[in-house]
């Protein structure tokens, strides 16, 4: 290649990091195809990519700067769309080789079954996984039109080997009313909003158990969020959000996703800067 | 048709209760023909019908589910677009037989104007009707542009028969100076926001009267509600909307209707997805 | 329901025949979960319902009317989005219920891939039934991304049971280097133009056997036609397409398809607007 | 106003000779209220306004510049939304000033109903007049819906005081069979081209007799011309009409009107740009 | 013309008092030539004058209306695309020309690099002038992309002549961390919300200086100001923003602007709306 | 990295030959400072790069694959937005490298004036030069709103070093009547159509001389490329364009490019896909 000449690059932020240096390493999960409603969200890595350089590296929030950290992202993920199996093997055996070489997983969705692989991977060498999930939806049934692997399920699934006691999940404002009665049994759900969260913090601080946290981010209101499949009024504020992020540096945080973003559905390019801000207060938070 | 096979239903959330058992029984009235800025609500009851597979029937605000209730969709009149004064004729004659057969209609829009359509009937076998609306604009001109059936004059006409005492706005923040000033003799106005609200039900409810409820979905703030023709900043929450919703409990309520969807300046589904939630809440809380 | 008054018919331009009277039976098939590129053909049944009321039911073309025929639509099956397999399998077991009662299908998709279900089915009531495709794609790959049920795989699944001799391909113009040379062993396509149809069409009805038509359409020029997946440009114009279809009149047909609308890629409707108007025709031309 | 500086006009393509000197009179009729199907012509002169600034006023086709005639551009007159019997009478009555003052108008619709008050207007002061229609449906309807005044039913209308043997259509493709069966009887009527233009065009030449051509732009095809609220696939190219337009020179044309550009259904801007083209050419071929 | 037929005007909201006896003039500046990121607010202007028509001249807010004060909108200036420096010497050579005449300028962006050309021009006037801003971009880069001239850069370009102690900023919450660095020793910058603003506006008052108001619209949440190019979450809502604006009543306001309104990502044209109805707040409060 | 994964490509259509072996070397040059009417073109290298996995590396059309060819793609430059002269020096430091290695540069605009930066650059290499253009519009003014570095200028710029009887314009539909004229002087113009294409192409092939050929992509018909900032309808079917290209071949090429996709205009993806196609059509001819 010519030598001096100044490509664009593709990577998120600045995020440029050498693999072999980096703790944190994000990477594209491209899948949507389990999406009962309005599918999209395998182009959210793509749009992420494109958007970001509207975004400074800098947090006023957090008075920290992207460029002062070792964060490598890796780019997007070849899955094998329309096969849900083989795609969740795909990202565990990447998690996997990202594990052996101690680095944290960020993933960037897709749709939220792919939490499955992350979280099952995190949990194979973390028994003591515990998962802090923000959601309109519980994501709690046992099937969804007869599919076990569907985004409709993924918490319930995660349930099958975290067990009780080890699922918090906040601001929730949708799901069928058995899957409410059965969050009274085996989950910390805390429905409408993130009352509880300050609580659930301090536990899991104390306890210095390793934490997952999973965004889905129809947890937002679509008013500022509206490119996702399956919108839900009433959420929280971008605000709100982002101090409750903020809220959770010292935990123990071991990986990370961010989900749903579907950009179809985001004319304006609001969702998709506010998902790119919020991966940003993400990394900066826990790095 | 072949026995056992399972179709897609157009009703609604699964109101398909048989008529003859039903309470409230629904219909959507595609009608746009006197807006005055941007047409497109005739669109929003097959907008409403495709996209509420995305709802779930059971509300965690009220812990109450569609499906334990008796409610009929009868899908969309065939209504004469372009003649405003045969189309009010068709859906009075319609809810006229409703209330003969002791339903309670709920009407989704459509364009204001119809509002009066089932006002009248109403009056008609309820002299004793008060309404309560909540609406961005007064839609209290005398006329529009010459016309005396108009979306902006249609609480004035409603006023012709109930008259003065009878009429409860709020959240209303547009209109001409001299609606402003003649509210202030005939209805009881409430500028900008839901102050008043609960004072005026309990008002209702100690009078016993029968109350209808309209709502003009543009009362909702366009930032979580941009669907909408005539989009007024400075409106209400989901939140605000869905709880003073849930605090009419207990009216009388003879009738409601969930006007001015505006399906093709709601790119992103929001609006489409907001007004199913608020018609299953307003089923709910009323059912 | 109150009598005597008119609603809106959700079925497609008319098509109201009671089932057991009806020689054409049309049925949606919302399903794309195998997509590679673009979904969103799951919502194309829907549009096509929403739209075909600014369509005639006459056809100058044809000097026919719809109200004069006996075909009956029946709305769209219940699919499970993200289950290829079942999908398959529930369309098998309606369309094998539709044959039993002497009826001739009609579906309207959906993804490419559901042919397999209806070919698969009539080629078990038929045993020399051929195939007439029309598509911008070969679909013969031998798996796509490690499917082997895959939209891109279709035609190839159907000669494994259809064997050589028995598919007739169309204005083909997108494929691997190894689909066009396999094509050359097993099948007749014809490169990028109806070139040959004639013929085929002489040899089929002089042969009499029964034959099933697929349109993909994408076949058409994207000009007239960009509510698909994958456009692809070089394509049939609608006039074209439409003096092709009225030309197969006098075949032996036992069913059809139409397949691969994706109206989130059509928002000006025309693309919607097509594909009413060509099924109007092929049931016109056929019935 | 500070004098010397230049501002953006907001009348077409320099068409900026004082009323006074000017022999054709352009202005703009925003109006849709009997649409039937997909509303948004009333925007139509707005958006062509907005765009024309990327046209040049030169044409290579007629080697002739807009700078060169004397045409005015009034501006959109303020007509009734939603009271089709007002809105004809006000464009009447404009119109009956315009030809009191010897100008030719130009209308740039709105919805072809409003074709009426022009062609009634000229009729009254030319009662040889006779019509040049090119359009994608009949517009043959005796009422639509009810309603006589409709955009279905506007050349019906204009048949009861021009009688038979004055209106020529051309390219016509969609309609009732009745409709059809009516032309036969009272119109010379030509299904899908432009074929018998040219005869037609000798015979109003060699009868010298005033013409009046309608051009409703959903005769183009919906490749070329997606902004429209009922698209017809099957229409003629921008350059078969550009081509027409120009072979009509030498007739004795009193006015003309170009109708039905709707925006909303033309998000590529094309339709727009389609639509002022066409107006230039047609100024520059009769000017 | 012909006399007394009334056509629609194409300035904003009935400003159309004489030049001569306006206090207020409004233009609007379409120019977005330096945008880094998405351009397109050079389409602003026209969007609001083709959409105030949904708009009330009175303010239910103030309790004024528009129709009784003089105000007059000159319309759009023909900028020179393309070249920033020339651009600015056409504005300023404008705005010269209003000022000799005693006139308070309000302009209409376009990109917001161009309120280096009124408020260098008003500075001229009054040297003791101060600058308020409401912004979600601190806009102090010395340069951005090597360019000085640049949208990034205007507040720092304005203090290259103001000084330190004159620029008061409102609401920044992105930039980088340079700038937020450079603003503590030469702006009195707020950040994320309008704290401050009361204390700034009394020292402002009891100063007497003559104060420029620019607003940067992207300092409203994108959730109801989604169509700008760099929008910014986490921002102010309408009613906030609404009701500082009526805060600075009794300011001695020279001159404002208000900027950066893209319409081509405000599908919904709520954001248009917003602007408008701002607009109409700005000069009530001021008028 | 983690060996062994699959990581998604950002690269054309599997370009990757290493920059040492490659003929042909890809760029993407986003930058649309001087477009006068609807920017956009600045987003056209990602939206091909984010598209092109909908496209076989097979042309059917030419029987050769790009796998089979040694190009490369090295992204997008990094270019001075806002500052048109700086960007063209970006572009010639960086084609002056590529010819130094004896690469022959291919571009992806972006808006035509960059062409100006490839062609001068090889001019000086190839004093022999001469320009094929296929167009809309011809590009030939002396200067556009003042402004000499335009993309309505460009081509009359590269006159300036080409000289007399070097360029050969098609299909050019759209220009002042003083360019024409200029035209008829100076340039080979081939005004609607490519007629006459065949001819200079035998002519340049016996003289043997260098040809860069410019493809402004707006030369098609808006009906399959709305994707542009000034469509101009009556221009090129896809096949038209597609032929002409392969019937260069044999030409003595040393570069080549494609401009003026405006992603914003695209919103079915069709214009994007008709961009890569070309590009693949482009490389295969001249490989």
């Amino acid at each position: 290649m010519p030598a001096n000449y100044e490509l664009l690059d593709s990577r998120f932020m600045g995020l440029d990091a050498p693999y072999e240096e980096a703790d944190f390493v994000v990477f594209g999960a491209p899948f949507d195809s389990t999406c009962s409603f309005r599918p999209g969200t395998r182009f959210a890595p793509a749009a992420m990519r494109r958007d970001f350089i509207g975004l400074e590296t800098y947090s006023p929030y957090l008075d920290r700067d992207l460029a002062d950290y070792k964060i490598s992202d890796l780019g997007d993920l070849d899955l094998a769309i329309g096969a849900p199996n083989t795609c969740i093997k795909q990202i565990s055996a990447f998690v996997t080789k990202l594990l052996a070489d101690n680095k944290r997983p960020v993933m960037i969705g897709g749709e939220h079954l792919l939490t499955l692989a992350t979280v099952k991977t995190l949990y194979e060498k973390y028994p003591q996984l515990h998962l802090i999930q923000m959601d309109a939806h519980t994501d709690l049934r046992d099937d969804y039109l007869g599919l076990k692997l569907s985004h409709a399920a993924v918490i319930r699934r995660c349930h099958e080997f975290l067990g009780d006691g080890r699922i918090y999940q906040f601001a929730i404002r949708s799901g069928e009313k058995s899957e409410f009665e059965w969050a009274k049994q085996h989950t910390d759900l805390h429905k409408f909003s993130l009352d509880g969260l300050k609580e659930s913090i301090e536990v899991l601080k104390s306890k210095q158990v390793p934490v997952y946290f999973t965004l889905d981010l129809d947890v937002l209101d679509p008013s500022v969020f509206p490119g996702t499949g399956t919108p839900e009024p009433g959420g929280l504020s971008f605000d709100e959000l982002r101090r409750a992020i903020a809220s959770m540096e010292g935990l123990n945080l071991v990986g990370m996703d961010l989900m749903e973003l579907s950009p179809h559905y985001d004319a304006s390019g609001v969702s998709t800067a506010v998902a790119c801000k919020l991966l940003r207060e993400m990394l900066l938070t826990f790095a």
